[in-house]
């Protein structure tokens, strides 16, 4: 059955080489007069980059002022000295120049000048917020597709708690996406890019309330183009083809298409990975790629509608041979020899992380407690579930 | 070569069943205090459609006029009518309740309404619109795209002049779609308009100038659901899953997603169908099926980077045995013989036009006077290979 969907993807996306320069104009024409521009690592500050982005503000007589250190999982104690400077400023305009963690801190920062109250209710589920300041974004590191999406997620410092809000009002007015700018990045980082890419499709593609063929179809082709395109930046990191191949697919899976006629998604991994990367602070793609094995095992009995068999015969090129359940799970299994294969973790260990007993308990516990301890779509998931994962993950 | 691209996609789709009733809200949201309904048939007025949309205007007292009578291949003269009206009446936001001829009828309606001067000039290519009154669509036929394009056609009615004006004004704030409000079309109109929508795809998926791995990947998927579709809706025109499929398509092929890392595309083919559609009134998605195969055959020669062997291969199930030569006409003909599958037609007669020696002489010459004597991409048209190409489709 097909549900009914609203797609709303208003970012204005601009793609290809040579592109930062125009950032002065798409903030000019968004209404810009005064911008935070928002960044994680100094990376950006000495390759230049900022540099550019400054140059291109000035042309336009945009005045800005500047806030990094963001880091992987970003926290909230950045979030509020980023809303307490664009106060002070008086900042009408937001630029994230780094990859998803800055793009969602600084949504967060949108959030907190325009509402308001703690900014932490929004991502606590105590209130909605009802507006953002505009955001826009220059990508450098193509994963979490928050350039086009609704979504934001952020940890808070005490308690390594890491929560997202998805809203609307948060979509990018713009984004600049340059995919030259990604091409410097470690090899893990890229991995753990593709990784994340290929989960927002999957969460959506493997869900189990509602689907439509042709969401299938563009899945299918998402699903194919990233595996092909990691493999070939494995290899050949400076390929710009394939990273440019990457960074638009990070944006398509994450913007709504791939999730048109669903319920929605499942998105167990995405919450099972959230408290990982609070407690243990490990790349979000990576945490993924950790857990999915084990979470697709618990979870394929109750798949009805053979999503995972249709990922394992039209994605992962596993022949149709034997029994539905063997198909299914040789499916799995080219998954995560998929991982392997770009050098993503396929347990908790080969990730990093040997939780303790407590620790397993506080995991299971955490994720019961943020999403009302009923989790995902193919099966539903409490909290004893949670830790059966977690610890089969090990 | 993947070539930059800007990829603005505006429009908040509202899709599926039940629907409707949220037009007044949408509306209003946007800012409508007085709109133009504008609509072709009577059908809408007579199944209730139209006063259900009235009810949602007035529930939100939104104020409204109403302007039918938009016939396929949409008319000047109903443009000025209804600029005329418009002003008139103070009205401030537009509603499109019909297919690809009436929102492109509105559309010109806003340009007419937000620029001085005559709203023909931007059609005969002498000015650029600087702007465009607010369009809201709610469609009824699954064809043109133009719920989410940046295109709109217009025929002036003396000597059947067809002329196109793309321009990122004009695309639509939201668009309502409910597959159920397309399952009374008759079946020519379905299958014209599901030829409609892969044109729309192949004008961009076979042009020569850039291409990108993941944009041919959703292409290939959309056209192959497409095809799937439009043959299960020959044998059940009321299957509402078969409908919604086909709805998305028709958004998703002309919304710019389908030309991501393309040169544009070639649009020859639009281009030689635009004359006939201007000059014989025929109906767009079979008027292009009548001429591709001839322009296919003629131009596939110069297809340099093997895009009709890949339309042939990963499309249209086309083994890749025997010369390259031999697998591109194969996968020509395997075309044709879809289109003849699903009722189009694959030469002007089948379409139900035969030009006098004259009239292939106008068609050229016209088409030739609107494209600046030089068309398409994958090889470069001028008036004498037009010619050719008409005759040949006879």
């Amino acid at each position: 059955m097909i549900q009914n969907f609203i797609y709303n993807t208003p970012t204005r996306v601009v793609f290809g080489q040579d592109t930062i320069g125009q950032v002065g104009k798409l903030a000019k024409e968004f209404g810009a007069t005064k911008v935070l521009l928002h960044y994680g690592s100094e990376r950006v500050q000495k390759n230049g980059l900022m540099e550019q982005v400054r140059q291109a503000l000035d042309a336009e007589g945009i005045g800005h002022v500047e806030l990094g250190g963001v880091v992987p999982n970003p926290r909230l104690s950045k979030v509020y000295e980023g809303i307490e400077l664009a106060r002070k400023e008086n900042v009408d305009f937001l630029i994230a120049v780094g990859g998803g963690s800055v793009v969602d801190s600084l949504k967060a920062i949108g959030y907190g000048l325009a509402n308001e109250g703690d900014v932490w209710d929004f991502y606590d589920f105590k209130r909605k917020p009802a507006a953002c300041l505009p955001v826009g974004v220059i990508l450098t590191i193509a994963a979490a597709g928050s350039e086009m999406s609704n979504s934001s997620v952020i940890t808070k410092d005490e308690g390594g708690i890491k929560r997202g809000c998805n809203n609307e009002a948060c979509r990018a007015k713009f984004a600049i996406m340059d995919p030259n700018l990604t091409m410097t990045l470690p090899e893990y980082q890229t991995m753990s890019g593709a990784t994340d890419i290929m989960m927002h499709t999957l969460e959506r593609y493997l869900s189990s309330g509602g689907h439509m063929e042709l969401t299938d179809a563009l899945a299918e082709g998402l699903l194919r183009t990233v595996m092909q395109n990691a493999k070939i930046l494995l290899e050949d990191p400076s390929n710009y083809e394939a990273r440019a191949e990457v960074m638009w697919a990070s944006s398509l899976s994450h913007n709504g298409l791939t999730g048109c006629g669903t319920d929605g998604g499942d998105w167990a991994c995405h919450r099972l990975e959230h408290e990982l990367g609070g407690l243990y602070d490990v790349a979000h793609g990576a945490g993924l790629a950790a857990v999915w094995g084990t979470w697709a095992r618990y979870v394929r009995s109750n798949d009805k509608q053979g999503r995972f068999y249709k990922l394992a015969t039209r994605v992962l090129g596993v022949s149709a041979e034997g029994t539905e359940d063997e198909v299914v799970l040789r499916g799995i299994e080219a998954m995560e020899n998929f991982f392997r294969s770009i050098h993503m973790p396929t347990s908790l260990r080969e990730l990093g992380v040997d939780p303790t007993e407590e620790e397993y308990k506080v995991l299971a516990h955490k994720c019961a407690l943020s999403t009302g301890n009923n989790l995902g779509s193919i099966r539903k998931l409490h909290e004893e579930d949670m830790e059966t994962i977690y610890r089969a993950a090990r």
